[in-house]
């Protein structure tokens, strides 16, 4: 978190049915809009719940059980997706893809002409890591004439992302991945295609996630429910930060920073996977079994935090995250102290 | 809010799958079960949602279709149980009371042994400012063996409030209120009762709002999502400030500034309700349609916020706070102001 984010959650969270906050709403709104590159008729709904509320909320609006889903299941998080859709009893099949797996067109062409509805996929998932190629998914989408539904909680400001080009049906994104701020609040960014076609025409049986309610209060910058106001607030100025700066040199930036990551952690004794990484995580793999071992030197010792990685990898994984004002410096230090953690861990 | 909390969110929000978070968080259940007399085995909730999001899933993991509900329906927040109940499509039946009718026993005594399974009750109808009585409300929950739900959102941390003297099976809570802490955080804190009869039972068609899936979490002191982490350790402090002043001194100290302003009010051209008042807020009664202009001046000559009314009384009545650290310096003040723009909104 920057200075100037951690500025804001350290000020009197206002008083929110002004005014005055509709504007900061809307402001950072027009923002998120255009970093995204959402069509002129996108509707967002800003929702107070984690990044899996907002996943099922998107589901909640947008499908019923007459679709038919396929679901890009890479890890823990696009196996969410499946867990959601067995909830709601939304008909679904799903492409597994194998941690050291990439996704590739010969996994869509299967599914060609099999009349599915929508496209679920974690963009990035955060899990292992990938990051999918969004062009083949699109031009499946676009051939079979699905919606597709993306979630990109850990690419969203980190990597390029652009909803009109790959006529993405919904962006779902949370407050602590790419806009470093305070977690509590997610967004989902709305195409006018899915509002017009279901949203608008589903019978919701939800009234805290119905999106018909926040889409009507949002036209004067307002939700129908108290929003955490304080992450609110450090969304408005994380967004004008990165206004400021510039996206793509933002995105340069915390490239640079994965890339040489990247390059310097081949000195460890770690391997890096071979798949599309997006530049939110690195995940490095142990020989040995380990991952915990050095997450809880790192983090007891020198009081740094890595993130361990669920799952039948949890002892050979680790990832290390690269967004924030995380440097050059930082990567230095890191090798450095993952060099002794991994050293003490085996001894 | 305090000085201590706007330092806790002007600092780092930490990494949360750790044992460090886990003991934050076991720690302030410790504390919040504490100040609202809890039952020993009463389990806690803590969900990222408004205080609605935490009604409409308290309804879903303890209700049914074959349930009918008692709701005490007194304002917009009491309504707010009423519209939930359409959504979910449980059997229910209202107490109406209007804006200046006291609840009684008479209201109850007409219900009795009419096989309701639960009541649900705002117990500060926050809209109107009326503070029921709990008593009347539990005994006329045990003598027809129904449940109690009670959502004490804008009175727990501000008026006495105890589960175990009067049976109450859930307690709705959010971190805004009471505790003086930004919003985005809301808990439910279950009887024993209602999660071995019901929580455990019941099939919710829902993920990210399953019960189930946070009490077994919550066992070593997390949340299966992301929670707002900012927030709970706002939460952590602020409970732990309250602990340092003893809760008595806490409510003490609100009621002695609440009925402060209500004697200063007097010597308004304004009236006051006839019945009992939570010391959260106080309604004030303007005889003219001035309220929202006596709201606007407040708010741009003077910087200072009251509540405004919705509904049909929104020209007639404003909502003035006592809660957080409201001085009777400040209701001198506060008089003062008021005086002034309900001056200037006639002329």
């Amino acid at each position: 978190m920057r200075k100037e984010i951690m500025e804001v959650g350290g000020q009197l969270v206002p008083y929110f049915r002004t005014p005055e906050f509709s504007e900061i709403m809307l402001d950072s709104d027009r923002l998120l809009k255009k970093f995204m590159n959402a069509g002129r008729d996108a509707q967002s709904i800003y929702l107070t719940c984690s990044g899996t509320g907002a996943m099922e909320a998107t589901i909640m609006n947008c499908f019923t059980k007459n679709d038919k889903v396929l679901i890009v299941d890479g890890g823990t998080f696009g196996h969410r997706f499946v867990d959601l859709c067995k909830v709601h009893g939304i008909p679904h099949d799903s492409i597994c893809i194998r941690f050291d797996e990439i996704l590739t067109e010969k996994h869509l062409k299967k599914y060609d002409n099999k009349g599915y509805t929508a496209v679920f996929v974690n963009i990035d998932e955060t899990s292992t890591g990938q990051l999918y190629d969004i062009k083949i998914i699109s031009d499946y989408c676009k051939r079979n004439d699905t919606y597709l539904v993306v979630d990109a909680i850990s690419s969203f400001l980190i990597d390029h992302y652009d909803m009109d080009t790959y006529d993405v049906d919904a962006t779902i994104i949370s407050s602590q991945k790419g806009m470093c701020i305070a977690p509590g609040l997610s967004v989902v960014v709305l195409s006018d295609r899915i509002v017009r076609e279901r949203v608008k025409k589903i019978d919701i049986k939800n009234l805290y996630f119905n999106f018909n309610e926040y889409m009507k209060d949002f036209e004067r910058g307002q939700t129908p429910f108290t929003p955490c106001v304080g992450i609110c607030m450090e969304m408005n100025r994380a967004l004008n930060l990165i206004e400021e700066m510039g996206l793509e040199n933002l995105l340069m930036s915390i490239d640079k920073v994965a890339k040489d990551f990247r390059k310097r952690v081949k000195e460890l004794p770690v391997t890096i996977p071979a798949f599309p990484l997006s530049s939110a995580i690195t995940p490095i793999i142990f020989k040995d079994k380990i991952a915990k071992k050095v997450f809880n030197i790192l983090k007891d010792k020198y009081d740094v935090y890595v993130n361990p990685t669920g799952g039948d990898r949890e002892e050979y994984v680790l990832r290390v995250a690269h967004i924030g004002d995380t440097t050059i410096e930082d990567n230095k230090m890191l090798i450095d102290l993952l060099r002794k953690a991994i050293k003490e861990a085996k001894s």
